[in-house]
């Protein structure tokens, strides 16, 4: 299999899809919808949704039924980072090179674009006919296991404690608290959700858990060596945004050494996890591989 | 029936539970946590979870099966107070008298709180042990219908169209846009989320919204009037602080007598709305009247 063809046909199948279910620019209130497209449509990776369709299909289901929960996934992602960037948080005026929600549209319209996206996330999520092929029982559950990973002890927690620790020198435990919440639990819900979706049983669902804790968790170790390596590769170019913000990175607690084998070794759990899958489960090994090699 | 005791008793009871489903003070991130609590503890008349429970029990359900519900609907109107109040909204340092969560917690975890009270809500909304004795397919369809009227056609696009309003003069329609959505919504989903989960057949699902979206509307409409009467009563208060913000209201466009009388006849067509649903429906129409006749 290629995996870049792979991720890029996920990708468009994705953007296809929330270009469908988010509602249109001129919708009332078109200012709304404008801020809520402008940066769910920001370029993006994708990388949880494309996580949840690999998951999906490594128990034997097919990527049509998880689309609406994979939009949903993206629209969670994005609130979080159009909440993130905003002055009293970050204060960051471009992302991927674009201005920021709020430097285009205003705070006041970016938190209410965020708000409305975190929302429309649940009303996708919970629409009976959008996932008619999915019993009510398994939409609770994957609504469930998405909405705790996103909460006030998951992707909202984890913010917190980061937002508390800037600046200051923190521990190993509080920066595996900080990674497993603010990345890690997203990640992991995306690939519980689209396991859900895809029909895994009980044993499956373990493994693809295991799977998910591992990457989740390496996938954030690699971008902390970017954040160092990738400065240093490019003369010229502003140091580190991890460094010059005093965010504690896995570089800067363990060195960048430990931090990649502590990355190789993660992955190598993952993919160990994913043994009695087979075949179908070959995009997610690809994933973590290419997630922890780009660092290495 | 003592409407006044019957209210007391539901609000007891949710704020009962409310303490229940929240996260402990002390659970980490302990400042998140404690800025959740401060604003749904903070003296809420809870007016949805109210009707949620009459409108359960108007179709002969009980108030048990819809607590988690209730205390969801109250997470998500406290999240939306927390950032209306936030100074690129509202701006407001007060709220019934104490200081709003900005103030308390600063703007960063005010935001975060309310991020978090939104998505603790559909937490609550879509957990199976909870909500045991609820079948699956009917906690999805109070979920969605919960979740449309709180998005970006429901709560959230009325709170958008409210603020690009502010120091213009609007017409009568885009006052109702508004008023149906920022308010309104919530309501009718209060109700519709009562019927549903007390066991409504669609007949009577219909009758209550019926109900509900003229209360919703009354509910407004009377606030606007108290805006005005409630100042003209004391003198020496200030101006109502809708008037001093250049906000639109019933009032400002139909005139005093005129609100009133839409007030009125709104009443009158909630309550004919309950007909066919007798004595358990009691609670209900006394609310229509409580609404209404204080602002007359």
């Amino acid at each position: 299999m290629d995996l870049k063809n792979y991720i890029k046909e996920c990708l468009d199948r994705v953007d296809r899809a929330l270009d469908v279910y988010l509602p249109a620019e001129d919708s009332l209130p078109a200012s709304l919808h404008k801020a809520m497209r402008y940066s769910v449509f920001a370029g993006g990776k994708r990388i949880r949704p494309v996580l949840m369709i690999a998951a999906c299909e490594a128990v034997g289901g097919d990527a049509e039924q998880v689309l609406p929960a994979a939009c949903a996934m993206e629209m969670i992602h994005t609130y979080s980072l159009i909440h993130d960037d905003l002055p009293a948080m970050d204060d960051d005026d471009f992302r991927r090179g674009r201005p920021t929600n709020h430097r285009v549209f205003g705070e006041a319209t970016a938190i209410l674009a965020g708000d409305a996206l975190l929302t429309e996330a649940f009303v996708l999520l919970s629409d009976a006919q959008l996932n008619g092929r999915v019993p009510a029982e398994i939409r609770c559950r994957v609504l469930h296991t998405i909405a705790r990973c996103a909460g006030s002890q998951g992707m909202v927690g984890g913010q917190v404690v980061d937002m508390e620790s800037e600046g200051r020198s923190i521990d190993f435990p509080t920066l595996e608290y900080i990674h497993t919440r603010k990345t890690g639990a997203l990640i992991l819900a995306a690939i519980q959700a689209g396991a859900l979706l895809g029909g895994a049983d009980e044993a499956a669902l373990a493994a693809l858990t295991r799977y998910g804790e591992a990457s989740g968790l390496a996938f954030q170790i690699a971008d902390d060596i970017l954040d160092v390596v990738g400065d240093q590769a490019v003369i010229g170019k502003d140091v580190g945004s991890d460094q010059a913000r005093g965010k504690a990175t896995y570089v800067a607690l363990l060195g960048l050494e430990e931090a990649r084998g502590r990355a190789r070794e993660l992955r190598d759990l993952g993919v160990a996890a994913l043994a009695s899958l087979g075949t179908p489960a070959e995009p997610l090994r690809r994933i973590a591989h290419y997630i922890v090699d780009r660092s290495s």
